[in-house]
């Protein structure tokens, strides 16, 4: 079975911004979109920000195995609901990649537990991404190295708890290093953070962006089936412990109660 | 000069619950203080729930080393923008010891990123912690194992992300297994959790659970200065860039604009 | 195409211990070929000591995605061409599962760069695996926990660095904890540790083993092509820069000349 | 009580090498150990490869709270008994500095279990150190970057685990980037590499790496006693358990014996 793909887009410098729209007449969620689908082993459709639920409903959520996320102008218009929802999925094993300015949604702060900030400049200069694990599943199908010729510059520090794995690094015209690819895993989800992709750019158009992309929904997709479970704190009652075991001294909860949130 | 500790009690349980105001006259919060107190290199003092901004007005808190915490019922009672300032200051380099039914109060779930679940039984069954590692700063003056003879077990699957250190494991009667101590960095910040510490039993007088808890203040103490900007995302204009550097291309942002959030 | 996986035994207590002949009269290496067997996805075949390069020629280790690894009483007698060449092999991509009391082998040391050491206990007690992450690939299809009903006990501190995942951990009728299933990454080949599997009882028989055993070869198969360059250690002269250079400042070495070691 | 750092030197090319004799006429070592002792907080000697032992007799070393690594060319010649020495210490809790061309030393390879090769170049180019992490007490004290005038390019695949923490990222003029400021932890040491240190070069008398090597001295020592019992695996004998415990079944060694290595 496909690996069932949903790309969110915030789809609004798409439509109002003449350089964004003409670069991405379908915009940059089509392009990804687009991307994903050439390859036979995804199949990905599109949700925005301007639909009902922002385009992610309980059940579709419930049948999304990788969520790509992009937002910059509008993070602080997306539902804390839908957050929620959308992280108690990927604590459920559903694979999330947050991609460029998505490094402030408040899904990946939500997940990361820090700022998640970054220094930055828009000037149009090169970005040489550098692959540290050319093992790494995500860096399959890569040079050495790659070249954006034109990007946003994002630099160091990028406030993130220290990542599971460092793949890719990316050097700047302008003296700026930045750790451009890490990913991460929160419950059952692994998470892939992508730097590249500046709207006024034809960053998801370029062949080794759309690889990464391709790769990393393969790698983030967990064949586990969903934990379900994993925001409740279960009770063990003593006559259900695995070991047999005499009650001891006073407690806090009746029997049965629930526990203390 | 001494390590700033100020010891965190949500303090109902403590006053409105007869067992354990009996163990703790002075409040757990005042157990805890009186064990950090008992090292030279530590001044602890108090602050709870019920006080104005629960005890962490701005200033206290940016005159704090490392802050512990203890809740348990009233977690939905922290205000969040308390829960805010305290994540900010663990941001800058704050230490944070996490206590026992913390694990849900809202700061850690938030510098998790998870939900922070677990399983529980009240069966005043004993538990023995193990230490992983015994050359870790929190491990030491401790036997390859103690002791607690009654408490609250505590169960995996512990819904966290991977640690940065895995320093205590604890084996319980009834079967279950725990990773009681878990250290984790989250910006500039050093974060410990630490689950033995239910309130009807006297762990906090326990001589080893003190000896944890000195240890984890000291090395939760970061010797660095406050990372003040760690919120921040500063633009780089390109005359300051570090390398020369000519403007290509289209741009989103007018000079000197604010970036995004 | 399936997954070629090598089962490696040191067929010593397998021939020699009355017990262990009884038990696996194919001999461990066999009876866990068997399981890997039972699914599609894998084509499992066996390597012992005593073959010609302890059945590890080099075309066959580069025609195998992962290598299990069993040994007790021989690890010195294991060629140490023969462990520079699986080393080399994990680097380059190829997974390896270490079994038991291959926490001592030459290859774990190396691999590890820590002492493997651990405690044990040998009274045929019972051990309890808990899943630490339900949403880890090698969990899948698993219990919360699963009982190995006679074991040798194998106690930490086990000396080994922070892994990238902790999968299980058990417990122990006689007091004990162990991280009995761990997983780390060398170069490009994912590493997974998994403790049970004493000579003396059938562990390898067991149906819980026989599915962490399963799964844990599907994990460790790494899709992307060796990454044979992974030793080399290349220069890159001044007019193969990625951006253009001068060179500056007194050299060491002559132009052409290889890098020292 | 001072930290006792001993600052160990292949001291080969220090002494050959006309351009390196000059900048370092103490070698560099001498010129590492003056850094260290402008700190009154740590006490630092020098051991050099032509001494007996290469100046590392096992009673120094159990003296020796950090050791600094620098070699080049002679790695080869430095005996597997001092990096096995070495490496207890380390696992003991002995801090580690390994200092540039060191990222091929026996002693750093057999910490990483890993190839530990990367790219470089000659060229005197300019290297920008980047702080990953400025709430980080190896960064204390610095700019958010520093850069090395003149400077040996090493480059990217840096072929380690993945670090406890990145400290520090380096760009180069000549379109490379590179992990320079890594840290691990083998048992009860913590290890730091910092890659800057080339030795035709004045990298050792510069301001801000004088300050890494002096925060990393004062980060790597191990408050904790030594771990003397490291790579022992001690038999827990059935009367010894921590729970009360019966024999049950076979078993494959006699009471008593030791255990197989």
């Amino acid at each position: 079975m496909a690996i069932r793909a949903v790309v969110w887009g915030e789809n609004i410098h798409d439509r109002e911004n003449a350089v964004v729209r003409e670069i991405y007449p379908k915009g940059m969620h089509g392009a990804i979109a687009d991307a994903l689908n050439a390859d036979p082993a995804i199949e990905a459709t599109t949700a925005t920000l301007d639909q009902p639920e922002h385009g992610l409903p309980v059940d579709r959520l419930a049948n999304t195995d990788v969520l790509t996320w992009w937002g910059h102008r509008a993070h602080g218009e997306v539902k804390d609901e839908i957050v929620e929802r959308v992280a108690e999925r990927v604590w459920q094993g559903m694979g999330l990649l947050v991609l460029h300015s998505g490094h402030f949604s408040k899904i990946f702060r939500k997940l990361m537990g820090t700022p998640c900030a970054l220094k930055w400049r828009e000037a149009g200069e090169k970005e040489r991404v550098w692959v540290i694990n050319p093992g790494h599943p995500i860096a399959q199908g890569l040079d050495p190295s790659f070249v954006v010729p034109q990007t946003e510059m994002y630099g160091e520090p990028f406030v993130v708890p220290e990542p599971m794995e460092t793949v890719f690094i990316s050097w700047y015209d302008g003296g700026e290093v930045f750790r451009s690819g890490l990913t991460f895993q929160r419950g059952a989800g692994r998470i892939f953070y992508f730097s590249p992709g500046h709207e006024v750019y034809p960053i998801y158009h370029d062949r080794n962006v759309r690889q990464v992309l391709t790769n990393a929904v393969k790698w983030a997709a967990n064949p586990v089936p969903a934990w379900t479970t994993v925001t409740e704190a279960p009770n063990v009652p003593i006559d259900k412990a695995p070991e047999p075991l005499t009650e001891k001294g006073p407690k806090l909860h009746a029997a049965g109660e629930a526990g203390l949130r």
